[in-house]
């Protein structure tokens, strides 16, 4: 039995404020969950689940409590509540260094959904470092959790003042814009930072300026621009190193 | 003034047996609005606006209905309604053929939003024809058209039986998949068609089995999967022929 405090405790998870002051975010659905068990960094605190989830996963390392649909309605944030839901420790990050690694800088990114996809992608591309603007969506607003569909388990999100952070760069900046070298005339790169901007107002002056090159998409259509993941997507497709072979 | 039952009558366009019946649909926001208005295609059939809106753009081939922000938000499917709502007529669409172009095929994409992303993407790459499976989202879908941001007004968007439909291509087919050749490694094309999948599901096995070769977007990290419109950004960025410049 789930006491009504704790409803109105998990529920409050959804504002960063007491996210932030208890140190935790909620997660939700098997797969999210059981990459977030199954990666050391992401520490649980307590796992609420139906009877179906819990028989197929056996033990978990954090105490798990067994709740029926109503219960577990009560406690989402998702429209269709999905059989699991967990409340993790927001990890302490490694000290952010721009040597020998991609970064993705992120300026100004709002929605939720499209900062969460952003991860995923640069998981998928092997990049565990994405810095973003203060502005930016919150990491651990449950939209975003569900958004990077678990590889927030594997990246490092940091909220810096960019301007100040990439005036003392020692690495080289590639700001993505509508104007400049087509990023598929880029060599493959072991290490850089990469500036993604926000959809409507790409990035900001006083960040692009610190820029060491503009890279494009180049357009064959008529859309006026890209959807921010996408365009991460396909930056990341054309930029980062495959190991088995080098671009030519 | 605007009558109670014509709120209504807008409200109704949210459900599509609604909008097919009287063969209209909504979009909103100056920049969707104003790319509707600018392609021929797209014919207005009423729109209403804030003096702001109106101000700015003149007079439309359409009647323009001025109206102020507490009728907009009560006409309007955004949680922040944007200055302008219209009511357009859905477009006849000129004859499905595979021959001299290229092709975006879409099996369950069942999120309006990705759906509208994956649109605007084609759209970028000079794509202008998109054939959606039956459960598919519903392209005249409010979601679906904001997240097209203006490209439904340029690609054409069918809805058919894919594994009929595609055991009769006269051109070569391509699906992407978890397994298959890296899609870098392919040569640009100018004709084919290109099968995506749904997210969790990937292409079902009636429409995969049609496809003459598999193509994958190689991973470096450790993200299961990709979204699906990151997916196809990135699918079409490596195939779509850029006219200035072969691919080595």
């Amino acid at each position: 039995m789930i006491v009504k405090s704790k409803v109105k405790y998990i529920n409050s998870l959804g504002d960063k404020k007491l996210r932030d002051a208890d140190g935790v975010f909620v997660a939700e659905g098997p797969k999210i969950i059981n990459e977030l068990l199954g990666e050391s960094r992401a520490e649980a605190v307590e796992i609420f689940a139906l009877k179906e989830w819990i028989d197929e996963n056996g033990t978990t390392s954090a105490p798990v409590q067994e709740i029926d649909d109503i219960m577990l309605g009560r406690l989402s944030f998702l429209t269709t509540p999905n059989k699991v839901l967990g409340v993790f420790k927001i990890p302490q990050l490694p000290a952010l260094t721009f040597k020998g690694q991609l970064t993705l800088v992120l300026d100004g990114i709002q929605d939720p959904g499209n900062l969460g996809t952003i991860i995923r992608c640069a998981d998928w591309f092997g990049i565990s470092q994405v810095v973003c603007s203060a502005d930016c969506a919150d990491v651990y607003n449950p939209k975003t959790v569900q958004s990077t569909m678990g590889s927030i388990a594997r990246v490092n999100v940091y909220y810096e003042d960019l301007a100040q952070l990439l005036s003392h760069a020692d690495v080289k900046v590639y700001a993505t814009s509508l104007a400049g070298k087509d990023v598929f005339d880029i060599q493959r790169l072991n290490e850089g930072v990469i500036i993604i901007g926000n959809e409507s107002k790409g990035i900001r002056e006083s960040v692009v300026g610190l820029a060491h090159e503009r890279i494009t998409i180049p357009r064959i259509g008529k859309a006026e621009s890209l959807n921010a993941a996408v365009a991460t997507g396909i930056i990341l497709s054309a930029i980062c190193p495959f190991p088995s072979r080098s671009r030519s």
